[in-house]
């Protein structure tokens, strides 16, 4: 029998996609890294997804897992392999409010997860713009970050048990919802940011926290990125810690914003400052959600006083403070246009670094400074996780030409590099950043992925290309 | 070259004990497991770690890397391998309280690290008895927990890099400082709680975290287990999080401890409870910490009036607040002298369980049911860090009878097991639960963990025979 006809049998012929119905796999939302699958198969279980895994492997043919194709880095990328969608294992298995887990597949998209912890009175405090798309499978295999890794931490940080089938089609049950568990190596570490090259992650334990009862957040202009980190590290200190967002937008980031977008309003009345920042404090003891006498949520107090005192000493230029949540979602609208924005224009040269906080700045600089010696008239479009020190640092180069993005991808790398910083934070390496991979990871990490590849994966058939440099 | 003379030429002839030497290293601090090796070294620097892992190599020797010698599980043991003591590797390499991070090596005492964070007003957030001898290799090396576990994560959620020796003396420089790095797979999750076989640790980048200003802290006495998870659930919702510890002890172990340690005076005026809770919020943020106009720190009121109402409710029997530091340093002593207690009487049965939070009680009930079934006139005493759902049950037996202490261990894990727990929580699997590891883990992770081990150490060398059953 052929593959088709193998899958079909396993999954019903109806979901083993051939042909036209391959037209929405065969890109990322990027449109970049056109793919080219010889099927998708679409299991609706985990059983079926280790049939197709043994199907696969008997056929000798690449596997590359999807979910919600929202990646930026081409990890979904084949080229007559056979896509595994986990779009069909869909189900929240349980939501235990008391335990504070969830229970979910693979294809739960991220948004229906927050919305099913809100319905508990919780939240699931992962991220970012592609929430309505994005799926928990991809959201496990590329480690994702997004706004509010500040206060909770990346989506390793979030799981506390995993489901795995391998290569072969074994499953590997690491379905722990202990909080210690000290039985062996933590070997669900392995797969989470693993791109899918170690085998397909099914379905997770996830941790669920306390929903924030109220928001204290502002729109500000800093005098200068140290100053934007005084005033960070300030409200950490106040607030012990609840600051979730603190988001830098540069004014080219600003200046593209009203090109592209019109409709969208700028803060400051239009007046333009070089360091924007949003920054979000979230309460979720009583005690600081609740209004005080003067009808005040306490944080919003303890917000505008922090910024009162920081334009008192020059660091903060402008301030405006959500009084409404439709301001505050009007500020994050803004934010969150990021992606929109850096994708409109072409050929663009994009980045996802990560530095300590303090050499933010130090980067920027010296990377303005060297790319003219590239591209004189070249733009750049700086957005931040800040308080992560996670830099999106995208250059619009005045002509597409492969060598010129080389160049200035080492520029970068050298930067970071020399910076102590990665060239990779939260969006993965995929095909995008292999090279990358090549040249600045040490050597002997490399090695040591080859071997822990080989090992689980020794006819190299999950997701083979990505992530390892040969 | 003998392999003695070989290390003595590299290391230097007074760092290569032998013979009487070796008395110190022969035991961990239980006495248990008593230890034959062939040598100690006793490199200084990464270079030798890696020099005297090249020479055992040439040799064909094991090695077994040690530190502090505090372990409860026999992860040091060896019958004629060759001991690596990291001891010598002792330096604070960096501590930049801006970036609260530590740069510390493998045979740093866990008690210099906590001195060295407040020194530069923060705090190192791992918490437990023997912090006075235990070095941060072995608490890396066994994912260590301990006290604030409830609030700062384990071992492993501390430490951002790591660097490591191979077995075959490579270096493996992972010594990351950033809070986003997605390059590749995250391979220092593989050598925390690996227990040395894998390769040897010997320096990481620790997270520090602000130094509590002030704490609220008590004993109390709850209905039940039950009533103290109110507790516990109503405390961490009113102050967003703040309780660092949350420690429960058996009436059994009040009794012993007044039966052992006279010296030290018993909660309540000496009335004696079932259900005794050592509870802890610490405040880092001055709002918290600051005593208000009545002179009081806000957390600890709202800790008095938590249990006011709870003791109202009938759940909270009894309770007394910490009024000074000494009656807090009291309290903590009392739990601490856990390890001397349960030590102090032979045989023993001990285990480091974890379960769902709720699932606790039900465990204590069942396993006190079936006990007389094995050994009518057994004791037992129970302490857990119960916000973790992590128990040390310690069965004392009548008679030191091995099949009769793997049968209770038998039943212990069917229980834990049919609850959804662990029966590996914290102090790691060395020797001492390697038979759990064969019945209890999933046959597939066995597998995966042996691919693993053979990939990066295929001449079985690295601290051989422990953690993974043959």
């Amino acid at each position: 029998m052929t593959l088709i006809a193998d899958l079909a049998a396993a999954l019903g012929p109806s979901h083993v996609l051939t042909d036209d119905d391959l037209a929405k796999y065969r890109h990322e939302w990027t449109q970049h890294y056109p793919s080219n699958p010889c099927a998708v198969a679409r299991p609706a279980t985990t059983a079926e997804v280790a049939e197709t895994l043994r199907i696969a492997a008997r056929h000798g043919v690449p596997v590359v897992p999807v979910s919600g194709l929202t990646g930026l880095v081409g990890g979904a990328y084949t080229d007559g392999g056979l896509m595994l969608s986990v779009e069909r294992l869909n189900r929240i298995r349980e939501l235990r409010p008391d335990a504070r887990i969830a229970i979910v597949e693979a294809g739960v998209v991220l948004e229906r997860l927050h919305e099913a912890a809100e319905a508990a009175d919780l939240y699931f405090p992962l991220w970012f713009g592609a929430r309505g798309s994005a799926m928990i499978g991809g959201v496990l295999s590329t480690n994702a970050g997004g706004s509010n890794v500040l206060r909770y931490g990346s989506t390793r940080s979030l799981c506390l048990g995993l489901e795995v089938v391998l290569a072969d089609g074994r499953v590997l049950n690491l379905m722990s919802e202990l909080h210690k568990d000290n039985s062996g190596y933590d070997l669900k570490q392995l797969f989470i940011g693993a791109e899918g090259t170690l085998g397909v992650i099914t379905a997770a334990v996830m941790k669920l926290v306390p929903r924030p009862r109220a928001y204290a957040t502002a729109t500000l202009a800093a005098r200068s990125l140290p100053d934007a980190l005084v005033l960070l590290n300030r409200l950490r200190e106040a607030t012990g810690g609840l600051v979730e967002a603190f988001e830098y937008m540069s004014h080219s980031y600003m200046t593209r914003l009203s090109e592209a977008r019109p409709d969208v309003a700028l803060p400051f009345g239009g007046t333009r400052h070089e360091t924007n920042i949003l920054v979000e404090i979230a309460a979720t003891a009583p005690r600081d959600a609740l209004p005080d006498d003067a009808g005040e949520v306490p944080l919003t107090g303890l917000l505008q006083e922090t910024l009162a005192t920081l334009m008192e000493e020059g660091a903060v230029l402008d301030a405006e403070i959500a009084q409404t949540e439709a301001q505050r979602r009007a500020m994050w609208h803004r934010r969150e246009l990021a992606a929109e924005i850096t994708v409109a224009r072409q050929p663009t040269i994009d980045t996802d670094i990560c530095l300590p906080l303090d050499k933010v700045a130090v980067f920027l600089d010296r990377i303005h400074a060297r790319l003219p010696g590239y591209d004189a008239g070249a733009d750049t479009l700086s957005i931040a996780h800040l308080g992560d020190g996670n830099i999106h640092f995208t250059v619009f180069p005045t002509r597409d030409d492969p060598a010129l993005s080389d160049a200035v991808i080492g520029a970068v790398e050298d930067e970071v590099q020399a910076l102590g910083g990665s060239f990779s934070a939260e969006h993965g390496v995929g095909l995008s950043k292999k090279a990358s991979m090549k040249r600045r990871k040490d050597a002997v990490a490399l090695d040591v992925m080859r071997a822990v590849k080989a090992a689980l994966d020794p006819d190299n058939r999950m997701n083979p290309g990505k992530i390892i440099p040969e």
